[in-house]
């Protein structure tokens, strides 16, 4: 049993934990508690941290697979939450092309700029799986979707949307364009998007918290859509109003 | 100015920030940044405290109204973010009647049972102004709608927005579908929610993150409802979901 933060192994943990650059170099992740867990694909599973009640407990989920025992105070020291489950786990990175992305009869893709926060992002990732998306884009900028607190927020989603970050957005956004997909900008000066249908493959472009698109993005969709609001509120969370597109898209697709 | 922690009126402040129970004593609450600073009613506006900086470049903002200068150093440990705006307000809290809930020509609800997270609050509120509701209900356990995360979440819709804590949330959802309004639950054994039309006055109620609603709660209501998740997506977060009810909503309306 590993009884202290200082072991070789653990300290690797925890700059998995902290360090986005860190995970692409071991190209790993670390997800944490019983639930993200069972999510996890055998193919892609490195090695988990239990704690002896955990293990006691879920003996028949670690027949097979690489683990080590940890004791309390080192859980403790690693989680991310204020009373851990008893295990953590180091998975292999995802890796996906942009035809995987696509791979849907009708594929909807939410492509990203320069999102921020971690929750949102997370949230959006767990969205896109509920409402059918067929995957993600973001632009290079774009949080880590890596980081824990996007991880926990998926709440699994982040093994089964595929997602891929690219270096130039616009272009990308262009290709799609030209390869039949409409494409739409979440813009505060656009048409209203109940105007449009998402029948044929849509790709939705959402940004930034603070500043929304840059010109150089919104500029390479085929329109620009607004959400309307009514009060004075001036703008949705950027989760919430990937939410309102993804399912008004599933609406219309299920009728 | 204010240059020391030990100040009484700022200890008074750092107390309103961390605590609800003083902030219910004292009927008031702290409202951060420049752009909430602007959304304050003026009869609401208790008492501001700047920095010199900031002072000096928004001075027209402080002609008639209460406020005090403060340190560098002291609005940095008040803050809540890593780089303050300058401007911290002591704010009187709101206070609505069921009356002011449901006034509007048809009024559309939404009622929170337990909801824990500030962010999911804060957002919901946001959400709420920005798809036409009249109205928040609250069950006493949810969060403290004037914790500074969740009132930084709102974005300024928390001045506008009425909202209502109740002991009886199940009581008060019959009294409403008494008085002839359609009573909803989001709940994963309902009906999907597009079998619905919402044109008539609506309730929308929602249970916590981590367990939905009571058996109490969801059976005071007309109708249980699902909002149809793809994937292997078990929920979707309690502010996500409110968002499709609330837009959904919205769109029928505006047909």
């Amino acid at each position: 049993m590993i009884t202290s933060m200082s072991n070789p192994t653990i300290k690797n943990v925890a700059k998995l934990i902290k360090q986005s650059k860190e995970r692409r170099k071991q190209g790993t992740f670390i997800v944490e508690g019983v639930r993200m867990f069972s999510e996890i694909p055998e193919e892609k599973h490195v090695e988990s941290f239990v704690t002896m009640d955990f293990y006691d407990k879920h003996r028949q989920m670690f027949e097979g697979i690489s683990y080590e025992l940890v004791a309390d105070n080192v859980m403790e020291s690693l989680s991310d939450t204020k009373t851990p489950q008893g295990v953590i786990s180091i998975v292999k990175q995802l890796s996906y092309g942009i035809d995987e992305i696509c791979g849907a009869d009708v594929p909807l893709i939410i492509a990203l700029e320069n999102i921020q926060d971690p929750g949102n992002l997370g949230t959006i990732v767990r969205t896109a799986e509920g409402a059918g998306a067929s995957g993600i884009i973001m632009s290079r900028d774009t949080a880590d979707v890596y980081n824990p607190k996007v991880v926990r927020s998926t709440m699994g989603s982040i093994f089964r949307v595929p997602f891929l970050y690219v270096d130039d957005i616009a272009g990308c956004i262009k290709d799609l364009s030209g390869k039949g997909f409409n494409t739409y900008s979440a813009h505060l000066q656009g048409t209203s998007f109940y105007d449009f249908n998402y029948m044929k493959p849509t790709v939705f472009v959402m940004g930034n918290e603070g500043n929304g698109l840059t010109d150089a993005v919104s500029g390479a969709t085929d329109h620009k859509i607004l959400i309307p609001m009514k009060g004075r509120v001036e703008s949705l969370n950027v989760a919430t109003a990937s939410t309102v597109l993804m399912y008004e898209a599933m609406r219309q697709r299920s009728l």
